[in-house]
């Protein structure tokens, strides 16, 4: 990435003394994925310049690899002409993904320069829920019929095969486009060329719906390594593939998306980096001001036992440990159990094996804490053997209730429709505080006798 | 998944009732990798019963998708027969995959078997270091020379092609294994039958090391949308591929290693539900005793305003409220920056601009969350304006301090080569937290006058 940024610099260095030729130099010898990344830096009223010394060739390309952000400013720029080059040269499932993300004129504008087959396919394609499987399919793919021969199927695909984004795994279709079974490249490279397709196909094929998740899309792909996975309508109709490149991003969308809901952040497709703050701000506030909300139960506790606190006032000193240890415990468990039920790895069935063995867990890791912690009391803070003996207990059996409260709601929250992700560090935290603090104070004024 | 239940046990019933073919028939209809996940439910002791079932041809297939554990029962009670079979069928990286998590006496027993050609490229391959590229390669990838005609490429695919993981990226390569070139299938389908493969190849692969990290790996395959991606050695021989499926394997396994550091947990490549609890207490207990040593300076710092606190016991209730929203508006920077930095999308040279969008971020959730408990406190709790004043301005300072400290650890962390996911919640919370209480008492010492 150090790298872009020197070359970055080179160009518009290039650019200022106006020497087109060695920019374009400098930029043939890269990936096109790599040129759209390099161009994603460049001052926006410089884009649309550079974008013109690229390659005829492979300017499309490099469009179809850019951010919305840069590829609005480039349409905006775009005469017509280069409006009709990139939407006809990008796939599909690209194209659909850029325009989703414009304002209503800007999409006009291109639409009005695609040919009327691909608009037709794009504003079809713009119809489906976002984040469904139809949003981010791609209606390419490479079609036989069961009756023809493997040199057919060949004649086919060399005819038809060039502006296919993925061939190596063709689907056999009856006249009203039902899926039949799918036969790979690889399949025909193997068998004779007179073999017919319908004897080597397979029909147990593995698919799925438009309206489906494209969660759980890409996790059916990856399940069973698969490179494209058909997507069917209602009646079995075969409407589009979506290919690996587009579940691999699924999957690091869907991640980004589960680890943000952990910090107590509503997700966003957008990058951090070019977010605004307003933005961030507003992706934030609400959970704080939430959990803030929820965090006065805490001290309410407290106030109720003031008095106890007025008697014993190193009792106070070790609340933020037993807080913070409290929630450090309960949220390991909740986040393990929410990645293991996002992998699918855990069931609703697996309930009580999982409680038992966070009870385990804690017990060991209560008592290890517990023992670790009496002796710093009495050795390092000297304190009373029964006030270090309150304080334990308290870490003992907060540690006890974290991890099952950590291990549970997950769960729970995935059974009735919620999202587990939300059961995350904050609101375990929020949650284990309050009880910690009733475990505290209950157990203070019973063996001290407030 | 539930439908896998309900089909175990289905299977069970009809194990009892030894009505083996019906179980076969049951299976047969299903993926190898379905039948693989539906026997790792099975009790071990009738897991080699229900193998020996199978029908033949996909027995094997069926093996290599299963979990370690299983595999490890399974080869104690094959016979030598059936230890070929599987070793012999089984893609090179998959049986380097299963070996690397067993003993070495079943290790041995395994090689002893497997064919010599096939033990001396296993051999090679477990002398790779543990998540380098070299441990998830395959060696059987497609080979071709640049000086072939297109007609005579498709003649060795149809040869060689059948047991070869993926065959649709073909690597050009001279008489020492020189990479030279990649050509795939569809370029080949769409050249003409007499091209020479040294005109239609591409020369500018992106390739990768066998000792770089398979994280890095996976990312740059996913980068450039490829299927499979050339692993070279120091002199830029061909030695391997790594698979897209395997990417996507490591994808899912890097991010879980980030969510468990980002929660305090020791990561481990064992899914949660398959871990006992004294090796889940293992990866837990180091992190908990460490943390709670940290929040001791707490205490200490809470001891030090004792005084302060005997004067106005009110300030206590208002700690965990503190405490816990310092926390969380804490967490949420830290794990937006190391979310951002693990997709590659921050770079050490933006923490200046992350720091100036964090703080303005921070100074909107300060003045919303402080004017929102200031209400509250004079309205629902009723206090002194001038307590509520001192809290209110601690909310804020925390808060900007919060966001400050949580997004640049993570840059700092990665930048002197530590894994920034370290530098999330627990540790942000523990700073955090002694950051607080000081601006509290601070401020409650010059304000009050104590």
């Amino acid at each position: 990435m150090e790298e872009h940024k020197i070359l970055l610099e080179t160009i518009l260095e290039l650019l200022a003394e106006r020497n087109l030729p060695q920019i374009r130099e400098k930029l043939y010898e890269l990936n096109p994925i790599d040129v759209a990344q390099i161009l994603g830096e460049v001052p926006e009223e410089k884009l649309l310049i550079l974008y013109r010394i690229l390659p005829k060739e492979n300017a499309a390309e490099v469009f179809a690899e850019m951010d919305p952000d840069e590829q609005e400013t480039l349409i905006k720029g775009f005469n017509d002409r280069e409006i009709r080059e990139v939407i006809e040269e990008m796939y599909v499932d690209d194209a659909v993904d850029m325009l989703e993300e414009m304002p209503a004129v800007v999409v006009n504008k291109v639409l009005r320069q695609a040919a009327p087959e691909t608009r037709q396919v794009i504003n079809e394609l713009l119809k489906y829920p976002e984040d469904s499987a139809g949003s981010i399919m791609t209606t390419e793919y490479m079609s036989l019929k069961s009756n023809m021969t493997v040199d057919e199927a060949f004649d086919r695909i060399r005819k038809t095969g060039g502006d296919k984004e993925d061939i190596y795994t063709c689907y056999v279709i009856d006249t009203s486009r039902r899926l039949q079974g799918i036969v790979t490249v690889k399949e025909l490279l193997l068998n004779s060329k007179s073999s017919v397709i319908e004897d080597i196909m397979t029909t147990n094929v593995i698919s799925t719906h438009t309206l489906d998740d494209q969660e759980e899309v890409a996790k059916t792909l990856a399940r069973y390594d698969l490179t494209a996975i058909p997507v069917v309508d209602k009646e079995n109709r075969l409407v589009g593939i979506v290919t690996v490149d587009d579940a691999i991003d699924v999957i690091q969308e869907e991640n980004t998306e589960d680890i943000e809901m952990m910090a107590a952040i509503t997700p966003t497709d957008k990058p951090y980096i070019d977010t605004g703050f307003f933005e961030t701000y507003k992706k934030r506030i609400p959970w704080l001001l939430l959990l803030m909300i929820s965090a006065t139960f805490t001290g309410a506790i407290i106030t109720k036992y003031e008095n106890a606190l007025g008697a014993y006032v190193v009792l106070t000193a070790y609340i933020p440990m037993l807080m913070d240890t409290g929630g450090n415990a309960g949220s390991q468990a909740s986040v393990s159990i929410i990645r293991g039920l996002s992998l699918d790895e855990i069931q609703f069935s697996d309930i009580f094996r999982i409680q038992g063995k966070e009870f385990l867990v804690a017990l060991l890791c209560g008592v290890t804490l517990g023992t670790a912690n009496f002796i710093k009391l009495l050795v390092i803070d000297k304190i009373s053997v029964i006030i270090a003996a309150v304080v334990c207990l308290t870490l003992l059996f907060t540690i006890v209730v974290a991890k099952f409260v950590g291990c549970s709601l997950p769960i729970l929250a995935k059974r009735i429709g919620f999202d587990p992700a939300v059961m995350a560090s904050p609101f375990i935290t929020t949650i284990v505080d309050a009880i910690s603090l009733i475990i505290y104070f209950q157990l203070a004024s019973h063996i001290l006798n407030i």
